[in-house]
């Protein structure tokens, strides 16, 4: 009665948070396999307590497979995803690489699950510095509307995988055993694996996430604002942000402005964010209680905080989200993507779908 | 003919540099007093290669002095600033103390070196923080004029003094080597020396820079939007800030947008703030050239990229800016105010005073 999956990119950073989540999730396995490159296939991992050999990924792998759940990298995604469509499976991809896709729902399940109804058998899941801001803003949202957004993001390395969290301790240890002065450090992965240029991250701030695009934004920043735009389904939300890359390994905390349509009272704000599903207020300046990224690890709720009006601008609001960027900005919403498949009844052989 | 100098708080995070400030300085200077707390008193430093014992600072210390250099807490300038006055220095004073005194002038020499003319015998030096943000912004509002600023800091630790920079390599230590968890280490100092709870910075961020003030913004925030308007005199520019920690050593950056009041090109203002004194601009997305923090440590100047136009405010602007926050930030801008008062002729006994 429960479903076969696959996880594609089953020994990245993501993907071992996505076999936990699966673990723990209410949704019915029966079968799970676990595919990755040819580099990594043969290795031997566990799901509920069985050994799983990890397998190369072809296109023969989805036969007989119901839900597929990608995060090996966009070329992954566009060579395969099709494939695990045409063999009958519902596709979760977590890359960037259908997000903009007209006939593809980009979905954070709290805020517009609804938009799975008419998927054409790929889903994609949205990039982590846009996830938790939604899980912030969707409940001010509802009730004030949006007018704009302005946001510096402060994003831990495990977002460039599992590789710079290890050239980042590396990075840590020399210059804390060998002396090293941070310049003299050498790079191979940040600010981001694709572009040209390298730079040390340790005790650093690197204002470049992805490689830059045409307009001086680098993809991620134009990431946060397309995605916001169509997760909210509303293209007038402006959106403006500075995407950086600092020292942490993970958890993800962002400094968000925005203005409402309305004038919002900033307890009923608060009201609305500690009501809102998988959003956690931690809003109390007497007591410093505030959101940090070392607390948010290992959670998938999404944590909100330092609540306040701006100083002269009466629909103006600051406040300050942090996430579990592997959770909640990856493995567990792509897990929840597909817990709600199934609650809609959406995980469905794909006839007549156009991928 | 040269001038009689007292460096106070000369042992700490601060102090240090400004003496190495001090001994690369074009400012005369025949003799230096390096006064501390009766804890460090009798160390030896050494300035100009001569080594001299510090002394603890009492109300006597400043007898002969003509220029005294405090960085020592707000309680020590409260105790001992109108001592030297009295004596017949002239008080350049890093702390808070005195900012928004009106009788005060807050000076970074590139912007406002005329509001020395008037001093009262004290002269403040701002926030690090609001020092690095006034030489990207200056040049901008020379031409455009200045309307609102929204800036979310990534400040280093050294801000909070030599304790907090040892606090986190000892931290950053017991996670990279002893395996601890960030969430099991302990914390004596950071994000703030005199509040009641402290947190980890290793591998986290923290959004608390000084305790919070009765609206819940921090006083470190409130210093960024009190002291801006003091600076440029223009009590109706808007400024909101978020001042956030990270696990930098030194080395503050900031995500600053700004709407100016006139419609700016972005070409122009790369120009303007390229041909601004103090200010250097590394902004080449197609090079990957953006200011890093660990590039400017043991730099003068404020470096500034990332300059964009926001993407739906024709008046919006957005960028990124770097300095050394115990340089610019603090010792070389103390130092650059006692040159300015040198070369104008403001280094004089202080008769019929108010301090």
């Amino acid at each position: 009665m429960g479903y076969q999956v696959a996880i594609v990119g089953a020994t990245g950073a993501v993907g071992t948070e996505m076999i936990k989540m699966l673990e723990q999730s209410q949704l019915p396995v029966d079968g799970i396999r676990l595919l990755s490159s040819s580099r990594s296939a043969g290795k031997v991992l566990t799901f509920k307590g069985q050994e799983v050999v990890v397998e190369e990924t072809t296109e023969q792998s989805f036969e007989g497979i119901d839900i597929a759940l990608f995060s090996a990298g966009g070329s992954t995604s566009a060579k395969f995803a099709p494939h695990a469509v045409k063999a009958g499976a519902v596709v979760v991809d977590n890359t960037s690489y259908y997000r903009q896709h007209d006939q593809v729902p980009l979905v954070v399940p709290e805020v517009n699950a609804h938009a799975l109804d008419n998927h054409q058998g790929i889903i994609a899941c949205p990039n982590c510095s846009t996830i938790q801001m939604m899980i912030a803003l969707e409940p001010i949202r509802q009730k004030w509307g949006l007018e704009r957004i302005i946001v510096s993001t402060y994003q831990a390395v495990s977002g460039a995988g599992a590789q710079a969290i290890e050239e980042t301790k590396n990075q840590l240890r020399q210059v804390l055993f060998e002396g090293k002065n941070p310049t003299d450090l050498t790079a191979d992965i940040l600010p981001c694996g694709g572009d040209k240029r390298h730079y040390p991250i340790a005790f650093n701030a690197l204002p470049q996430i992805d490689v830059f695009t045409d307009n001086d934004y680098t993809y991620e920043e134009m990431k946060m604002t397309k995605e916001t735009k169509k997760i909210m389904a509303d293209d007038t939300i402006k959106v403006s942000a500075t995407c950086v890359r600092i020292p942490v390994l993970s958890g993800h905390s962002e400094s968000v402005y925005l203005e409402t349509k309305e004038v919002a009272d900033i307890a009923a704000v608060k009201q609305a964010i500690a009501d809102f599903p998988g959003a956690i207020l931690e809003d109390d300046p007497s007591q410093q209680i505030y959101p940090q990224a070392i607390k948010a690890v290992g959670k998938r709720e999404t944590f909100v905080g330092r609540i306040r009006k701006d100083l002269d601008i009466a629909n103006g609001i600051h406040l300050w989200v942090v996430s579990d960027n592997l959770l909640k900005g990856a493995a567990w919403n792509s897990i929840q993507i597909a817990e709600s498949l199934h609650e809609r009844g959406l995980v469905r052989p794909s006839q007549d779908l156009i991928f």
